[in-house]
């Protein structure tokens, strides 16, 4: 009668967690602070259902990677009991590197460092703590186990964190044609020759996948409103940043954020892993709440833009944003806030959402056929996947501060 | 405070029935007798929950039909009162010419006569019925109604009639990724220059419904069982044809199906309709399970193949089965029965199994952007629809009796 | 890489069969039969939706047991493979007694013999058949095997039938409000002394349970429409015996279902169980079919009222229906449709409809405390299921045949 | 061709917004800080889906709130369009009073004052801002407004504010067994001489409605270890202020939280609602994050409690908890931890949960018969609803500071 913990997800149903050591690591400040990091940063602008945490996806992937071994090894592919701990515990910290607002905030936060190589240093700094324990699970994750299918299902273009996030996130903002069936996924993997395939007969469940991952990219994820949120965000920090290095010591926060932001050589520190995993959403909007009453009529717009969702408008385009619109748009700004030239780049910017609906050039989808063949998931008969998959798709965008706002 | 029925269905929640007329025509046996015929014909012997009725999917039609309108009028289409009731009579009554099994015997019932003709052959009878209150119903299901969008809406590649029954057999099957978030497409839709479009942000959806229903067509509606069962009741009636043309009076019927079957010229009789309204999935059954014991033992291992699931082995491939595979499984299974080389016709055949994602040939579906401008699905940018439409995907079967059984 | 098959199902995701020995009973024909029995009878013409198989519940009910036992075995109840082999087959087959039209027809199509009894004749039959591999399951059924928790999972007031039952019809029928978190009360089974045992944590999940069935009772089984269709249809049967003894030999039918309903001695030949799993539901529908256009105007008149939903009216009240207007009815129809007294009774007739919320007299639900002590779900602190129980709830009915019908 | 909104409910479908006035006050700074206000307060440390914005449940209880007025129009209740947008506005508005965690903060953010009230001072403020366009739906939030049953939809046992928050609470946590069906509860409500009443044929629904609301209460609401949450979090600000109150000034913050806390005259100030309403989640979460380093070892070890889910045990029992215990505990816990005595106090406390099935001092739940009598829902024949009222379940706990923790 040994160890036992349900919790409750709507999405799965009950979570088990039957292995001490995983409970302590969720037990964890440094993972439970994952409760307070919203998995979909500011979708929920648009979506209010998408308020879930990256916590509750974190266990949600490690509900699916039990499920994944469990159907493999009742196909007798050999999976040792510390191996499924191991890949256990590696999809559950895969995205423990995430910080305030996950991937809207990756780039400016911490420089030159996704969010896996942080996830990496927390795993080693964990691994220390643990005794060593998470040794096997930090090979697995860096893909230099001897069993490649075990990285696989962490990071690829069909692994666990996927179907968790897009089941996931589907049910959440209650998008649900971006369900992806993933229960019948899980039961047309295999393993061949060492490698993560799919059974022939999946092939259909594996276009939808991708599909219903397209779907959710240019419907949810960047979503014109979402994307001007997001990008918002950014220029807020930005903003920030820029006013500091222009003498500004007000715009200053005693927590880690201000450190992290105005101070570029804390992520070398001894104690940078501390002070990144105090991190976490409202961290960044206490600040963005006092920084609506800024005196920089910038940062204090912007920060307003967030909270009472005045936000600035963002068109998509499939050609380039013209530097003349830019400009004009920037001009016609500065005129009517009566701002400084440089001030309209942090209300006017462009930037490009692209998206695969497959990548030829990333690990691909292997699909095993009864006779032993095994074909990309581009190359099956009369395939879905095709030619799309040349180049991704790209989609331009302009966003700007419209100065008049009307309900629209 | 008028008249008002409501309906519980799992799938859109509840049916609201406010006119007499329309629950006058649901009342009438002759839409009764759809409770009794299966949506999915066989589909239940690998989908146990695909059990629910065409009468089901009338109502979800119908039901589909005044949500669409509503959109519509919400939009600024003008659609009358009159008009509203007649394309909601023609959608409940679209399919209401299928017999029994619905897809799976139609070419075997009733020779060159497809469900559609019956379809409106009912209504025209319906009509007279009902004092000629049907009379705008048929025309909006033959076409002939000036508002074109009507009839698009029943009979089209973006109908109600398959935003429905995709919905509804996802749903009963389980087969969940075959869902395709109907009431988000129906908000999408609108009528330009007379026809049915659908917004430009409506363009994933679309995709996504397209290859949802690829799947359900692959996976579950020409899954190889379900494609082997339906095939199974074709030859059984078509063996009780030809024992019936070489003497046998015992295989005759005293019902509606007998008259139908050996009777070919009773379809242009006065009474046609009549026989075939009363015919259901019972009167299909009773007799396999009549035939089950015949004395002839093609027809009589046939039925027990339908009945106690003992079904014929089917094998799918992208190229024709050769004639000396179809010869030798012939000769083979006659050696092993005892069978006279013409009644190993009915335990091993081919056919061709066929689906396209998207037909350039037939309707379109149109997106009209914010611009005015319109493309059809396959000539959006960077569209998913691509090039797999320049012709449909074909699949060659075999389908054979196995000697021997054991649990496979 | 042993033997594994899934089946799809919208109620619980996949059921896996992974034990040949129980492929192998699902795979034969009794069982199989099954599929052709509607889980619901007549509730279909309410909740249309509602047309799943007994088959289909008993496949959920196999899974439920699989999720106890579980359960059960990671909290140290020691369950041998044996017994969990015994218990699945068990439940598998603890309803394969039914006949056509289930619990609808169980009176009147064989005499003082419930389904129960028929499913324990089956499962010796089919002990024989499967060479003494049964016996333990048949120990189990009958409550006879040591292990009395077992039985109790299969048969009792908190069993994996009601719950499979009540999930799977709450689900078709729409009625969501029925649902009852069976997953959560897998998790709080138990094994105390011997019996089955709820933790003191699952007291609201026990209390939901029993008022959700109550409601299924009341709304879906004995909804009053329901109620007369399935009255009705004994009544069919109940008058094709009368005119058989009245010497109409038309009456009779070649299948099994004549055979059971005219010779009553038939249900003890040697060949009764073969007979009896030869029927289904298609054999009562074909007949009433036919019974429609019989002469007799009675039988035509009731079967026209299953087949084309022209229902007799009920009537439920507190009080016992009075002779009064039994006699009242009867006069009024017998002048109305010119008929014989006699003939009346066919089609005025009166009944009790009635539930328990919990019944104190069958085996108890019992509470397993943290200190030990255990108390009957009745007996638990400020317990909702209080003194309901004194006596079930008895709803007096009426139906009747109205001559004049109009949309109602 | 009017003015609509949609927005993706995953709870109700799409909710329609087609009132611009609406709309605008939806888009109120004061409604959209809704946003960063979690529903549940502190049930997401056990559910982890139960995470959704008070936002969300607004435009949930709106959703239904049209639904209902629309079901009751069709039965032929006469409402006027301007009552209808005031209905709409009151129920959006009814939780607008809410401040950061929702009840759990309540009685310590703003002494004797409880949300509603404040809700009421908001829509005054509002109702000036918005040139007295929200005064029928402030004299219908406050019932003063003549049809009564406009009221009882916002404000009673059977409120639309009840069947979201049920529904959407359910759907979140996971825990299915508490939906509650509101669409037929919708279909089945009434007006009858001016009150808000259920149709006879509701009644069922409306005990099960009952039913699941006790076990949200016992299972999520109350469950023991949200309980120790949310209560650590009211000692939390209790500590803070005791320590303000006894010299210690870091511990005031510059935000509007820290202003309400520490000068208990400002909730009568002129700026109230505006400091109130700048305030949220994050004010909390923000001050506990800084505070959980703070000097004071009492108020840093319950942020850490929160933040890194070390929480207090906490017991709960039928009895009160004897003061010996509690004595007994806080003197432990003194000693272990090196504290005074009156700093235990913050650790180790007491409390009651209370909830009553159906109050039957409140407004009842009438159920109108088909006969015109009119009967309360503990009335009606074989009541469930029966004696459990005569007085709300109370349950005595006692939560306390555990200095050893292990893996429990």
């Amino acid at each position: 009668m040994g160890f036992r913990k349900f919790i409750n997800d709507p999405v799965h149903g009950f979570i088990t967690i039957n292995d001490p050591l995983i409970f302590e690591i969720i037990s964890h400040p440094w993972v439970q602070r994952l409760r307070r990091i919203n998995q979909m940063a500011m979708s929920y602008l648009v979506y209010p259902g998408a308020v879930h945490s990256r916590f509750h996806h974190a266990l949600g992937a490690y509900h699916l990677m039990g499920n994944a071994l469990h159907e493999l090894k009742q196909k007798g592919i050999s999976i040792s009991e510390e191996e499924e701990q191991a890949a256990k515990i590696a999809i559950l910290l895969h995205d423990v590197g995430h910080g305030p607002f996950s991937h809207a905030l990756e780039s400016i936060l911490v420089k030159d460092l996704e969010h896996e190589a942080i996830s990496l240093m927390i795993m080693h700094a964990l691994n220390e703590q643990f005794n060593g324990k998470l040794t096997m699970a930090i090979e697995i994750f860096k893909g230099s186990y001897s069993k490649k299918f075990l990285h696989q299902l962490i990071s690829g273009q069909l692994d666990v964190d996927r179907m968790d996030y897009l089941t996931r996130d589907s049910f959440f903002s209650g998008v649900i044609e971006g369900s992806i069936g993933c229960d019948r996924i899980l039961k047309m993997l295999t393993v061949h020759e060492g490698s993560l395939m799919v059974e022939e007969k999946g092939i259909y469940s594996i276009e939808n996948f991708l599909v219903a991952r397209r779907l959710m990219y240019w419907q949810v994820y960047q979503h014109k409103t979402v994307l001007s949120a997001e990008m918002t965000l950014v220029k807020i920090l930005e903003r920030a940043i820029w006013l500091f290095n222009n003498g500004d010591r007000e715009i200053s926060a005693s927590n880690g954020l201000g450190n992290l932001l105005f101070n570029r050589k804390s992520q070398f520190d001894n104690h940078f892993l501390e002070m990144f995993c105090g991190l976490d959403d409202s961290d960044v909007m206490s600040e963005i709440k006092r920084w609506k009453s800024h005196k920089d009529s910038v940062i204090a717009l912007l920060s307003d833009a967030i909270l009472n969702r005045n936000l600035l408008k963002l068109r998509m385009q499939n050609e380039p944003i013209s530097a003349e619109e830019i400009n004009y748009k920037k001009t016609e700004l500065a005129l009517a806030l009566d701002l400084k030239p440089e001030d309209a780049n942090f209300l006017v910017f462009t930037g490009i959402a692209e998206n695969s609906l497959y990548n030829l050039n990333d690990e691909k989808i292997n699909i095993l056929y009864k006779d032993g063949a095994v074909r990309d998931i581009s190359k099956v008969d009369a395939p879905l996947i095709h030619q799309n998959l040349s180049q991704p798709v790209k989609k331009f965008y302009i966003s700007f501060y419209k100065t008049q706002k009307k309900p629209s």
